[in-house]
């Protein structure tokens, strides 16, 4: 009876197949809140991490040029979106360990935030200049809207500004820099109509050449570093009426006294306190600004030129790497004291930093030496490490749940 | 061929289990960024709920007495430890919708900690007073610390005294006072050894009978409330070995103008960049403190005694609820201009709020008409509303990630 014989091992094959698959899931669901990526920049791949047992649990390939890449979370967590600067957009499940959807949708990107509802992923680009926004459901598009344009004297034509720091704010609304024209922008989702589903409110001769913006972790003030002159453009988003005003008119090469190695990221300036940490460009030196008057009130000097500067959450301890040659290094400062309370050396080529949310530990990606650092931050001391290939950006989940983030 | 009949039937009916297993199973894993809890008094029971749905997705029974029980969630935001006042603490995971154990560890209990890297958790006694800390894993004892004995001149008896404010501090660290006894005391397990599990550090004649404390959003100031004379006690855990000082000396009954209803929680300050937010005890305002002097800066006159003054994540507005017989409305103050932006009316005894961590929602419990009603924040309407049995506490799982919650 060879068809019965082949029934039955049918059979049999289906219900080992769906024990396996059952014992699979059922195994460990897993909770969202202490999982992240790292951005492997070299060979187009997240790993997957876990943050309480300090280890990868998953690799997610085929997702471009990571270079520069960025990251942000879907409100419960699940779903991290990579911006890439190769124009994609990656929507990765941090459950199912799969790429769900990549949308390639600018020959050249920066960065990206996600509306305070989570439901709008907004992202910057290069070229051509603009932003486009699409639904975190499904990546559709929802919202193109080009830079303004300009004549580009180098190559004599018409072309629309370059994007640049990116940021959501409080109320659904996304606020960029045009790094060509001069102007912040205001991109407000909150009140759609079937005419209009966003407005936008344009900010002009903001100061030349804005090229990198932060927004404060309260979500209030949004500030641009200027590639065009010294000094910073602010706007507090709780008094957009009054527009547009410079702060710290020092801020930039001005004296440059030391060639700039490479311009600082302010995604990483710290607040703590009543203090901001900003990293000073060009010069071996951590600048304290006060947030109550935006004025500089003392300078720190450290290691190299700072890169990011970025503060433990408690806001007691400020960590800052540095540009090439001094890459190998990091610096703790205390926040009470204003001193160097330890140098480290993760390794060659320090590129990035991250808290996990309650500030107990710091991860420290070493592209060089191919490794994750773990370090407790209490004992300033290395407590594990992760292999990883030439990582640079390091994204957990708890970005979720922060305004700006 | 009866007995091949009944095999396969077997086998048909094992393949039907393991498909709808599987299909259960693998129909949605669950994220944990967006669930939290509802605490429903009367009954005993929790709601597991979901912030991007609004909606209940699970009921737990069997929790024991929930009036003012407190949550605080493990690092990864799975599980749920629920500190009941009948002494018992609940493990809950919302995953699985289960209650996983519970323990009753004392008479009469207050509330509880988990430690900054999650594996401790602390719960404070009134009867017997004292402090045990549990492992988050197991809920097994770690450490069982009485606090000062007294002699009770009512009872002519020697006990131990009440333990109330306990909170976690940066560093492994809890923070508590000792009611009876006017003590605060910090128990640091940040350096166990074999001897020592725990260092404790105590503060004696902070004032009289501290009856409920808080602690500042970036961990640093430990505040509490004095029943027995005015003024507040606070601790600066940066500076601990400057000891407790006294801030806000008016602060109190002192006046007493109006009949107290209820003392306010302080839990529930609200701090917004420089400002913190108060309830004054038995009158009609919200106090507004400058956290730089931690002197007061000027009163706001709302609706009732005010109990819960909370910030929207972004400190751009406060909500406070009130004391009975005012404890149907809640009000909005916006924080530029410290005006009452609006008054609500969400129901009869409305107990407690909880914004989502970027504050586009806020819940809001109304205990007497049986329902959770969700605002939107910016434009103070409601949205959704739940129904729950008496609901009184409100916890999302975002609290994982913050400091001192």
């Amino acid at each position: 009876m060879p068809l019965f014989q082949d029934y039955r091992q049918g059979l049999v094959l289906l219900i080992c197949y769906l024990l396996s698959a059952c014992s699979s899931l059922s195994s460990s669901p897993r909770a969202t809140g202490d999982l992240g990526l790292i951005i492997e920049r070299a060979s187009g791949k997240v790993q997957l991490i876990d943050t309480s047992s300090a280890k990868s649990y998953a690799t997610i390939g085929n997702l471009g040029d990571l270079s520069h890449a960025s990251v942000v979370y879907s409100r419960d967590q699940r779903y991290a979106y990579i911006f890439a600067r190769d124009g994609g957009l990656s929507k990765v499940d941090l459950l199912t360990e799969k790429l769900i959807r990549r949308v390639v949708h600018s020959g050249n990107s920066i960065g990206g935030a996600i509306s305070q509802d989570g439901k709008l992923i907004a992202v910057s680009n290069y070229e051509p200049g603009g932003v486009k926004v699409f639904r975190s459901d499904t990546l559709a598009l929802v919202a193109d809207i080009p830079a303004t344009y300009f004549h580009d004297s180098r190559t004599d034509k018409t072309k629309s500004s370059k994007v640049v720091g990116l940021v959501d704010a409080p109320g659904n609304r996304f606020v960029f820099s045009l790094f060509d024209t001069d102007e912040i922008w205001i991109l407000d989702f909150s009140q759609p109509t079937i005419e209009n589903p966003y407005q936008l409110t344009k900010f002009t001769h903001v100061g030349r050449a804005p090229y990198d913006a932060l927004i404060t972790p309260d979500g209030r003030h949004y500030i641009a570093g200027l590639f065009g002159e010294d000094g910073m453009a602010m706007l507090d988003l709780w008094h957009p009426e009054q527009g547009v005003r410079r702060i710290l008119p020092d801020y930039g090469r001005g004296g440059e006294k030391l060639p700039v190695y490479k311009m600082p990221h302010l995604e990483g300036w710290a607040v703590a306190g009543d203090l901001a940490f900003v990293p000073a460009i060009g010069q071996h030196q951590v600048l304290v600004v006060n947030t109550r008057t935006w004025k500089l009130q003392s300078k720190i000097d450290v290691y190299g030129q700072p890169v990011f500067v970025m503060a433990r959450p408690d806001g007691r301890q400020v960590w800052v790497n540095f540009a090439f040659p001094d890459n190998g290094k990091v610096q703790v400062i205390d926040v009470d004291t204003l001193q160097i309370a330890k140098t480290l050396a993760p390794g060659p080529a320090v590129l990035h930093m991250e808290f996990t949310p309650r500030g107990e530990s710091v991860w420290v990606s070493v592209r060089d030496a191919n490794k994750v650092a773990v370090y407790d931050t209490r004992r300033l001391e290395q407590t594990a490490s992760l292999a990883a290939a030439s990582p640079s950006g390091i994204f957990f989940t708890s970005r979720a749940h922060q305004i700006g983030l």
